[in-house]
């Protein structure tokens, strides 16, 4: 049945011309608004959440071991206590084959459509999943539901589009006839037909765990794969929602539910290791860290993987005719959602002597003090800090900021945020240092950690940040330059490190945004990812084409 | 300079329509005449092959430690005497790093253009090149003029097509404007590039030096990256051939030669293992056996690593109405290069209580003698029998040949073929085994080996089959069928065990060979191989893409 793909078709190819024109297109509004949502959607949306707090998170007809397992803490210190229906590994892949089986067989169309009225039903629930993400990785509201419902939202239509253009690329039928000379010619009908690689699994992560996790799930599921969704532990509520509406969808149309399903597990029982060694799995997608990232791309050789990372983020500050503009942007930057985005600059590189700015000369501390007062003013306001920053989702970035203070020498220390005090929180630490003297600066230090790194020219930083990026990874870079000359070195040493550069951020537009249908995200160049989220690539891999071929009927 | 793209962009564009079409095309005619390749290419192309007898294969420019290697000779006797600078890894690896700093800024038209004049000269030249491939394979002069001319070339056009178009898919720059409400757009200014993967390194092999190594080399160069080429020790010559070509046309381009090397080396002392796991090899494209497959793809880590491997292709013969036809067409699979191809099939699976046929009911045994009679037949004249058969490339085949009679009951012995006596010959053997009885047949037997196979039942010799294709791997399956119901079932089978299926083949057309431009070649859905040479997939992966965003200017 191709209901939901007539219903969503028109919006399906809104999204092919956009992923081709790369221009700004996004199907679902960003706003967090009643006129568009609806009222009642954000009192709706927090009284569906409430109701699971303290419940079991039922998922009828998914594999169980009878056990229950879920340990999620608010950031923002309220107490979640969802548990979720543990599976045996052995169950889980053997629902998701046994449900695979119709899946595989599906058409294009017909999954293509399956995925787009899953993605359409969770945006119609983007308020309660504002809640769940919120609670779960301790991003303010706002950004909760923009980068938790929306534009994770964008990212799963791209990723279905992406899979839609590649498997229809090629024709399902050709009618191939030779020339004999003389003879007659040689006729031949085939058939082609996509072959889904088998199960694939995602593993989320804690701070995105819609935006990085739709891609691969939808990626994978669109192009044939039955999937399997491995949450981190302290962000499960987000996926197990999707999934649930998902399941939905998928009954609807006629398929077995456990072509998606949920592996719920807890901090120190985790079930990833052994479920990405599984023989039948095929596929892996992975958002985490650069170790166990490269645990899962060492050991899961059975599969294909697909790997987010980590990196280490710059920015180089060569001059600006925007000195006030630039050190706003950079201070945002800094304090969105307290700096743990994989997007988030940590090292700001400033030439030693200091940059030419529309405000004259400024010194190297004259710019790390700009940029400490930008962030002052940003956070002043007790409630504004709160929104910007939101809460820290992993103790242990709490304590790897209270250990940073010794890497160089502090500019701005971190706080916590007033009247959130349930909370765990903490505004961006600013730390000064010399590139010639340290290499603090050069190990990840995720969270609200950041260093202003002394260096002998503008093109010395370019060359130090594109280096750290071959090292250890980026995602992104931004430079500010009023040349030309020095923008041009940026953009090839930043492109050749595979690194997406931003230059002279002023306005309402931040080096940590990706956007859905335009930018890349994650090259798959350097140590940050082996793939890259948002291309042919990423959905090319994920099936394969087999063909019959008979003599044409006379 | 985008000389040599104007020149072929008109053939460009028909290979970009071919490849979505998936019907019948090629840009080089196969037929190794006069008329086409002019009068006297036929003689030039020998002359220049018996030029290089004896002698040092000159590639100026090239890196070399000053040895010279080479140890080939003809599976027909003829001695080749050819040496080749050899070259030590960080030589290699060190002038393929440079030449490729300039080939990864060429622009897309640029590497295009030169890879496409590189195919039309190597087109030019396909007598030469069947002279060299017919000396280090063992294939006939017609075959080793086909395969390793115009259909190789295909190929090599093919790659270079899939290649360009992935290229070109995403547009070069875009203007990305976000409404914001009542205030003015965010309008960005983005341009994006290719970011080629490195250094690419292509293992060829003893059967096919030219048409399974060029999509490789092509889809590598075509998408930015420089390429080392590491020939099988007994078939350098058709690689070194190619090579030269490349080098010169790249020379005349503007480019570094060294882009495109020769890892020239002797069995015993190969270089393989120590070349791919170069730290800075970032592509592999290996064709061979499973077990170096194997080990590539488990060892070279840091490379993306595409492997067609070997399998153990079926014949299912389950009802005809054409036997003497199927017959024939069966026993030129077998014969036709003494079955060294990885589309050979090895075992035809038949009911045990026999077919239906246009000719009335055919026992088990009288199915096998049919095929015996029709190889007899297609062979019984010796000249005929050396054009189709050739000779056998390694002498183990000829051993496995000889310890293969104690497998099962021999239908046919294999024979050498009269006239070529200094040449190492070997007419099929085909044995008779019951599947319920002996697992001989699951093995693959690489060489003029086949089996005729009872099986219970035709449902039970397709499950048979399909479950040898997953377990051990195949690139080609046929069935012989007058039912739809079983035309089906082995569609499904095969289709979901990724194997490309040919029904009811009696033609001039065989299960072996695979059409450029149309069939998918390898499903990378099972053992034989991990990749399609002839997807999106193929060439998505050798590159990257890198993202410069700006505002506009107001």
């Amino acid at each position: 049945m191709t209901r939901f793909f007539e219903t969503h078709r028109e919006m399906l190819d809104k999204a092919l011309a956009a992923a081709r024109d790369r221009g700004y297109w996004s199907p679902y509004p960003e706003a967090p608004s009643g006129k568009i949502y609806g009222e009642t959607a954000k009192d709706d949306g927090e009284a569906a959440f409430t109701a699971r707090l303290g419940n079991s998170f039922a998922l009828a007809g998914h594999p169980t071991n009878g056990e229950l397992v879920g340990k999620e803490a608010s950031p923002f210190g309220l107490p979640l206590e969802i548990t979720y229906p543990a599976a045996d590994i052995d169950q889980l892949i053997g629902a998701s084959k046994t449900a695979g089986e119709a899946w595989i067989l599906a058409s294009v169309e017909e999954r293509t459509g399956v995925c787009l009225e899953i993605i359409h039903r969770i945006n119609k629930r983007s308020f309660e999943m504002a809640n769940a993400v919120m609670h779960t990785t301790g991003q303010a509201f706002v950004m909760a539901f923009q980068a938790g419902g929306p534009h994770a939202q964008d990212r799963a239509v791209e990723a279905v589009a992406y899979a839609y253009a590649e498997m229809t690329r090629n024709p399902a039928t050709a009618t191939w006839t030779k020339p004999q000379g003389k003879h007659d010619p040689i006729v031949m009908d085939k058939e082609f037909r996509i072959l889904p690689r088998g199960i694939a699994v995602t593993i989320g992560c804690a701070t995105f765990p819609t935006w990085n996790g739709y891609p691969g799930i939808f990626a994978s599921l669109a192009t044939g794969n039955s999937v399997i969704v491995k949450p981190h532990p302290t962000a499960v509520l987000p996926l197990a929602l999707s999934i649930e509406i998902g399941r939905e969808v998928l009954r609807e149309a006629g398929f077995d539910p456990n072509v998606l399903l949920l592996a719920a597990d807890e901090a120190g029982t985790e079930i990833t290791k052994d479920l990405v060694l599984h023989p039948e799995v095929a596929i892996v997608d992975f958002t985490g860290s650069n170790s166990f990232g490269q645990w899962v791309r060492e050991n899961a050789r059975q599969a294909q993987v697909y790997t987010e990372e980590a990196g280490v983020n710059s920015i180089v500050v060569a001059s600006t005719d925007n000195f006030k503009g630039m050190c706003g942007n950079i201070a945002f930057s800094l304090s969105l959602y307290s700096g743990q985005m994989c997007t988030a600059p940590q090292n700001i590189y400033v030439p030693r002597d200091g940059i030419e700015t529309d405000a004259g000369h400024k010194s190297f501390d004259e710019v790390a003090e700009g940029i400490k007062i930008a962030i002052d003013k940003l956070l002043g306001d007790p409630a504004r800090a709160a929104g910007i920053c939101g809460a820290i989702a992993n103790p242990a970035t709490l304590e790897r900021v209270k250990q940073a203070g010794s890497l160089g020498e502090v500019i701005r220390a971190s706080e916590a945020i007033e009247g959130l005090d349930g909370a765990r929180t903490a505004t961006p630490m600013l730390l000064k240092i010399d590139a010639a003297q340290s290499d603090a600066h050069l190990e990840e230090r995720f969270g609200p950690i950041a260093f202003v790194v002394a260096a002998d020219s503008a093109e010395d930083a370019i060359a130090r940040a594109a280096q750290s990026a071959r090292d250890k990874g980026a995602i992104t870079a931004a430079v500010y330059a009023t040349d030309e000359a020095t923008l041009d070195k940026a953009a090839d040493a930043f492109s050749r490190a595979g690194v997406s550069l931003s230059c002279n951020l002023t306005g309402n537009i931040f080096v940590n945004q990706s956007a859905a249908f335009s930018d890349y995200h994650v090259s798959g160049a350097n140590p940050a990812g082996n793939a890259c989220l948002t291309d042919a690539a990423f959905v090319a891999n994920r099936f394969r084409v087999t063909a019959i071929r008979r003599h044409a009927a006379a």
